[in-house]
Formats: C-alpha cells, structure tokens, sequence
C-alpha cells in the first residue's frame, strides 16, 4: 500500500559521527548522551513525520577531552567525511575539531564548546553550531542583575584544574561582557590549599563577588565571609552552577558537621546563577525513556545529576535542528554536502526542542534562559528561584518570592551618595 | 672518476616541509629563514660531506601564525606524507601541526614552539625537537641567580596581546620553573593604558620584578619606580628579551625627550636577561651569506634586528641534527620513514651548530645559555654582560664586569634577620 504522506517525503542518507566520552564520569558521557540522540532518531523515523526520509547513519566515537575525536576524524579525513559531527563537548578537544571540520565546511553542533573563543564563527569556527547556551549568554543574566541593581564592581574567583577548564572557560564568559564594569579576578589551581584570607583581601573596594568553584570551597569561602562579617548585605556573593544545579541551592549548606548553622546563614547571602530548566508535557515520556537507559546502563550513580540535563537535551535537539535545516536545504535545491548552506539554516531561527522552545541567534549560538536562586527561607535554609533571565529578549523578571532587600548593597557602598546642601 | 668517499655515502631522497611567515614582520620570516635552510642543504651536498647522498627536496609554505599550517599539512594528509617537518614557530599554529606530526610519527624541529606546554614529550607533542632554548630554559637563569643571590619573591609583570602571546609564554616559563618561590603575577592587555600605579603596588612585599613587554612600557615603568625611589636597590627590576637583544641594554633607556636623564638613572637597576650568542670562525662566512640574502630581499629595515638571530641558526642547524639522526637511524638498519626512531636519535646529544656547540637534553629540547646584562657605567648609561648562565651544566658564571653590590638587596629586605640575645 502506498503511503500518500511518504510520497512527498524527502529522502537522504546522513552520515552522522558523534564524539562523546565512553568515560561515565562525565555528564555527557556516551551512556548519558546516545540514548538522547537514538530517541531523535527514533522520532523522526515514525511514519508521517516529515523528516522519515532521512536515514541517520550514526557513528559514536570516544572523546577523552583531548586528541581522540580529533585524531579520529584525521583517519577518516581521506575517506568518506561525514555530512555532520555532535560533539566534543570539551573546549580544547572542541576547538582543533571544529577547525578541521569548519575547514572541510561539515556542520558540527555541540551541547558544549561554551568558552567565549567559539563565538569568533567568521573564520575558525565558521561550521559550529551552539546547541545550548555558552558561557557569554550566562554571563548576559548578571549584566542585567548589574543593570537593574546598579552594581558596578565585582570580584571573579575561580578554581582553575588546568585540564577542562570549566570554571575559568564559565568566568571568562562573565569578563568577557562586563568589560565596561569593574573587574578584578582571582584564580587558584585545584590542588593549591584554599587561602581564603588572600581571597577575602581583594573584595573589600568590590561590591559582588562571583564564584565558580567546587561546593566544599564555597562553602569555606562563605563560612570565612561570614566570621568576617561581610555577609550583613555589604556584599553580594554569587555562585555559578550551570550544569548540576540541583546540587546547589537547597541543601548546599549542608554537611552535618558543627559548622552547618553558620553555613546556613552565611547562604543566606550566597545567591546561585543556573540553567532555567523548562519542561513540557512530551518531556515526561523522554524523561522515561532516558531514565530506562540510565538505569540499564547501571548509572544511576549520583541522586543529584538528574537524568536529563543540558547536555542530553541538547544533542537531542541538534539532531532535529539538523533536519529541519537539512530539509529546508534540500527543498531549495542544495545537498547535504553543501555544510555552509545548512550551517547557515540552523541559524538564527526557533524551533521546538524536546523541553520546549529553543532560539538560536544570529551566530549560531543558543540563547539562554537562567535562574536566580537565593535563599528565602534563613530558618530553613531552603533556597528558591527569585527571577529568571530571558536571553531572546533580555528580560529579568522578578518572581513572587523576590526581595528587593536581598538584593539592595547595605553599608558602606551607597549608590549615589547625599551631597551636603 | 669514482670517488672513493662517495662509495660510502648513505642516499636518500628526503621530502621537507617547511612552515614559515611570508609576513616579513616575523624575526622568523621566510624572507630571514629560508636562506639558512638553504645554506645548511648546500653545505651538505657538497663533495666530501658525510651527508652528501641526502638529497633534500624542500616545500616552503606559508605559516600565518594562526591555522595555515594545519590545513597545508592536513591537504596533504591523503598524500605523501613529508619525512621531515621545520617550523611553525607561533605557539598555537606549532601546537596543531605537532599534535597531527606527532599522531603521524613524523619529526618536527622548530626553533619556536617554545612554551612550556610542548615539554611534554610523552604524548601530543612526541615528534618535537626543540632546537632553540625553550622559555623554561630561560627560566632557569632565574632560578639560578635567585639561588645564587639567595632572593625568595617575585613579581611577574607582563603584556598579552592575546594573539601570539610571546611574553605571556615568556614569563610562564618562569612561573612554571619557580613553584618553590613566592610569585605573584600581573597581566595587562596591549591595548589598555598602562596603570603603573597598579603595578606598582604589587611589589611592596616582593624583591624581585620581571617584564615583558614592549620597550616604552618597560621606560614608562622604570620612571614611575625611579620617581617612587623602588630603583635605590630595595628591588630588582629584570626585563627578559631574548630575540631582539640588541635593541635593549644600551641605549634604550634614550627616547630624546626630557626624561632621558631620569630614565637612564633609572635603568642603573633594570638589568637584562637575553641569548647568550656566541661565534666561531665558520660563523663568518654564515653571516655575509645571510646578510646578502636578506639584502637582496630588501629587508634590511630594522638596524637592530641583526641578520642572524636565534631562527635563523636554528633552522639552519635543524637541517644538520636531523641528517645526524637520520645518517645514523640509517646506518642501523632503520628508514627515513620511521619518524620515531630518528627523533629519538636527535635527543640527548651534542653537535656543532652554525654558531657553536648545540646540545639537547633527554626530552629533545635544546639547554641554553644565557646573559645577564647591567648598566656598569651609570653615567654613560651603558650596559655589559655582567655574568652567563649555562644550562648544559647549569653553571652561572659571573664576569669581570660584574659587582655584586649590583645584585644586593637594601634596605627593608634582610635576608636574615638578626635575632636579640
């Protein structure tokens, strides 16, 4: 029997080479991460879709975070090249692949490649599409809190492993776009002993102070602020979690050892920037379906991780963004081998991903929807989200549970001082 | 007529890619470089030469210092793969091209790639022969006057232009050598106005600074100490320059305005670590080859660039360590082909380069010598080699013209304190 929606399908065999980590440590693992793709792949082979037509070819290779995706795509690079990559995730692994693939004009789309050096797409990475929110659109989330608060100055202090980078790749992002502020850094490296004393040193002509770094520091660093008193709302303390942000926030404070009650309290200045996870209701079954993967991948390994985090969404979505670009090409008459006409195609449009909406800029990178966390409830130490920042249009909006105390510099630093008469 | 030398002589056809700027701005330019290349396949062709059945077939490309390199190696990565790579020099287009070389096994000599992360001969960077002093050889120059003048701090001050990021690397060099000292840094970019007022700062609890940038800069700072009185002996100021040595030193606290006076008071305590560069009789006839080439290119342009620099000898003398390498891998049994073995072969040994002797150490980097160099007449503001330090056997030899009054810290820096009966 013929199927009349069939006949007018548009047909193609895409050769897709995915380069992801076989090592479960990471968040983006292959066990993580492949299902999330299968399960696009699966959708869109379905009877009536308008993209059943094409035939996903898909390759999984191992990404340590270094050579291998690289040094892979070298052996392939005299046969037959793939019509598109997903991945690297890791920065430096990300940048010498997306080179040769932006030189060889294959479309590659990642979940991660977030540091600020991507968004050059004019000449190095002219193929990279970005599939979920760098670290320059976090980055936009404290722009506008400095806006609306009229903040000036803040103190970046990271913990730098010297390998992926992600703390320092997560704040350059932030210097990046505060470059008209007022900007001081403090780096320190993994294994250094924390010298929370020469940290503190450098806040005092400082209004807000911005960490990336592991729980524990934070929490030393906050519970060190605090003997100082520096947490009475003479400073504004943030923490930048985008990607496990559930471990932060309610809780975080937490150790049950004799110093939890000051934490607690001390938190109560700290104040979280993350991800704003959005759901919608044909989420639930890819929430399912991921979970059954994980768990007969026996990885069930953290409570916190959550089966579905960016990454996931992300490489799911850049499958669909990929044959909506393609299809679109290919009415126009271009091939699948025409990378820059379909790179192109994925920018500057808005599609529906599998948690909901998603909004690619001009530049081929995802806007990004963040929260703001902060802790409501000092009694309880429960923390909640008191505004989110929208990146396609660059609203803040307050939330019910925001308090515009909590976020007012107390003391010594008076926005516009009283002039005597 | 048979010659009975030739009948000896081990042939082979050599393929060699080299990676050099057309860009005449580079002190690596192909313009400068080229001709030493040349000169050194001469020479080794000529009748008699152990080495004369090597028959060099040379293929110059462009090197742009960002990806023109790669991409020239990668087009011709289906193809024959060259036996031999010289250059890049740039650390990040040097970076890309040794990690493909080394995946491939083929050797790379450059007198660039200098930064401390292309130590590491145990993965990415295995097929690299370093035959110019690394920027921790340099380094060690440091360590040994800080050892020798017992000196315990320092501050390293130094220009990112974000791009080839020479003094950068320069200085990390240092930071990496000198864990065991106490060592702040202090970044600025090329483009903000310089905040003398902000470096200075930082040395109050410091003994030692050293710089890297451009020249004005260093004068700019050198004044700004003067007029502070930090240039009374109480601190150490160190600039490094290892490529363009003559233009510092003597004269170039002299700009012709009305600061000249000061300046050159001032530069009594900036000494100078640069290349040690020594000369021998053959030398010579190198350096009016040399000259006249560049001559005949027009490139004459800057007096104080000096015909022959570290490149220039360098590329010259990888030429020779590698038909060393190869002459003696052949001998053995094994082919120009295996890239491994004849790197190994161009490790741990010493030879006569074009200027003197050349010696690698076990990881296939090349020791250095290096001078220190003082204002000795403060009144005609002129400087001497006070002292050399020789990497091969790590000796720091002090020079007729060195006083050690020069050297010594006063005032609030007491080495040891003298403690109350």
């Amino acid at each position: 029997v013929l199927n009349p929606v069939m006949t007018n399908t548009i047909t193609e065999d895409i050769e897709v080479l995915v380069f992801l980590p076989q090592n479960n440590s990471f968040l983006f693992s292959y066990a993580r991460v492949a299902p999330a793709i299968r399960y696009a792949q699966q959708k869109m082979k379905a009877d009536g879709n308008q993209y059943s037509g094409f035939h996903f070819n898909i390759h999984f290779e191992n990404s340590d975070c270094v050579n291998d995706a690289l040094f892979t795509l070298l052996d392939r690079s005299c046969g037959q090249k793939p019509d598109l990559i997903l991945g690297p995730v890791c920065e430096y692994e990300a940048a010498a692949v997306v080179r040769l693939a932006s030189y060889w004009k294959i479309p590659v789309i990642s979940a991660g490649a977030l540091a600020t050096g991507f968004g050059n797409k004019k000449t190095e990475f002219s193929h990279l599409t970005r599939i979920a929110p760098s670290y320059v659109k976090m980055a936009e989330t404290f722009t506008a809190m400095f806006e609306h608060f009229t903040w000036k100055s803040a103190l970046l202090v990271y913990e730098d492993d010297k390998e992926e980078r992600n703390c320092y790749f997560t704040l350059e992002g932030v210097y990046h776009l505060m470059a008209d502020y007022t900007i001081k850094t403090y780096q320190f490296s993994e294994e250094d002993p924390l010298n929370v004393d020469d940290i503190l040193q450098n806040i005092y002509d400082i209004e807000v102070m911005i960490m990336c770094m592991g729980a524990d520091k934070i929490r030393e660093i906050m519970l060190a602020a605090h003997r100082r008193q520096l947490t009475s709302g003479n400073y504004m303390f943030f923490n930048v979690e985008l990607f496990n942000s559930s471990s932060y926030g309610n809780g975080s404070w937490k150790r049950g050892d004799k110093y939890d009650n000051d934490a607690r309290q001390a938190y109560a200045s700290l104040n979280t920037v993350t991800l704003l996870r959005t759901v919608k209701p044909e989420f639930e079954n890819f929430l399912i379906e991921m979970t059954k993967s994980i768990e007969k991948a026996g990885l069930n390994d953290c409570k916190d991780c959550g089966n579905v985090n960016m990454f996931v969404e992300g490489f799911h979505d850049a499958m669909l963004l990929y044959a909506i670009a393609l299809h679109e090409a290919m009415k126009s008459g271009y091939s699948k081998k025409n990378g820059t006409e379909i790179t192109s195609r994925m920018w500057n449009r808005t599609f529906e991903g599998i948690a909901g909406q998603v909004s690619m800029d001009v530049n081929g990178d995802r806007n990004g929807d963040f929260s703001l966390m902060a802790m409501t409830n000092v009694e309880a130490g429960a923390y909640e989200v008191v505004a989110n920042y929208f990146g396609v249009n660059g609203t803040f909006q307050l939330l019910p549970a925001f308090n515009i105390d909590h976020f007012t510099l107390k003391g010594r630093h008076k926005e516009y001082p009283e002039m005597p008469d």
